[in-house]
């Protein structure tokens, strides 16, 4: 059955966006009585449709929350199509909160168009925590300059500098009721001095191991060994 | 420094092919004397450019290969942008060989142009390999149907009907000495009576957990956890 998030719920009712409306309509033709899934605030309820497109609610759905630590990317701006797969791939994966951030050394830069792009983002993230039948959508803030990053959790910088400290030795000290954040460099690696201003702020490196990985690889590579950890 | 892999040497020279040629004259800008990576039999040379573009080898690099299980992914016939992304990815994560099959639920039909494919799809992993400075190339081997797997090694079949056995488990079983074949299905899965097939030549089930993944993502995930499993 097709997913979809509402911001929106009357006792009985939940409301869908034009978007989710029309891809109800026109792409998966669904029609008077036909059923869907709708998502309202991390819950889930079977909807039935009736006449002018409302939804009404036939049955809330128990689902028990797998509980997993809270995972933040932070990612630095890239080209329009590693950052899709990124958003895509990480809100497959599970990931919490993406937090786009401008380096030296990024390609992209900030150019006035940010509501657009956030949009778009977004976007992308609740098509995916839809197909992905997620109870949640990934939250994505605005972009960021280093500097800014004073965020509370467990902290730690992919950085091809560390030897020693890999992800297996930190995560093995992970519990699902942690927030983790992991900061990953542009293409060449943050500055030394970018280095050191997240060193200040409390992220720790850590190496991913011996592959040489692209940046759009490393969120999904993150990601899928955090899911490992947890599975028995 | 860039690298290249050859197929041709001589007491003092390797020998490279025109479309690495052009890349090192028209992307790179490389002069006489510049230096490039070339890899042969898997080994690493340090080779200087000389007039004509001919590559003398200075040096003989000693690198430690690291020690890892065989992997093979057998995945289904996909959209072209989906299969490349896999080949790329798969390559950067160390994948050993990668079988193309024919399933019942395959949208990509066979069509008589599968030489061309393949050479399209051997480009993309040696360009991968050169990328993320392997040793080797990954082995793609022709399209087979799936009673042509007929292969020898641990044999695994990534399937959402498992709910026990997890790639956790499986793994937790494996040397850098085996050689390991994961099994993944086309969009919608396998059709039961591929899965018996499957089943009857040896592959077993397993889970790969809780997440909704599409199709091209799952190879990503399970390259990803090999990797991690082997770090310290």
């Amino acid at each position: 059955m097709q997913r979809y998030f509402s911001n929106n719920k009357d006792s009985n009712e939940l409301f869908l966006n034009n978007d989710d409306i029309y891809h109800i309509k026109t792409v998966m033709r669904l029609k008077t009585s036909d059923l869907v899934e709708i998502v309202y605030n991390n819950k889930l309820y079977i909807c039935e449709i009736e006449d002018n497109y409302r939804f009404m609610i036939k049955e809330e759905i128990d689902i028990k929350k797998t509980d997993k630590p809270y995972v933040v990317l932070v990612i630095p701006l890239l080209k329009e199509a590693k950052m899709d797969l990124i958003l895509q791939k990480a809100t497959e994966l599970g990931v919490s909160e993406i937090i786009p951030i401008i380096t030296a050394r990024s390609v992209i830069k900030v150019t006035g168009k940010e509501e657009k792009k956030l949009a778009r983002w977004n976007k992308i993230v609740k098509e995916a925590s839809e197909q992905s039948k997620r109870l949640d959508i990934p939250k994505i803030t605005e972009i960021k300059k280093i500097e800014e990053l004073e965020i509370d959790g467990k902290k730690f910088l992919c950085s091809v500098n560390e030897k020693k400290t890999t992800i297996k030795k930190v995560l093995s000290n992970i519990s699902i009721y942690d927030k983790i954040v992991f900061t990953i460099g542009p293409e060449g690696g943050f500055e030394n001095r970018e280095e050191e201003i997240l060193h200040d702020l409390g992220f720790k490196r850590i190496s991913l191991g011996d592959n040489v990985l692209r940046v759009e690889t490393v969120p999904l590579f993150i990601l899928s060994v955090i899911n490992y950890n947890l599975m028995r």
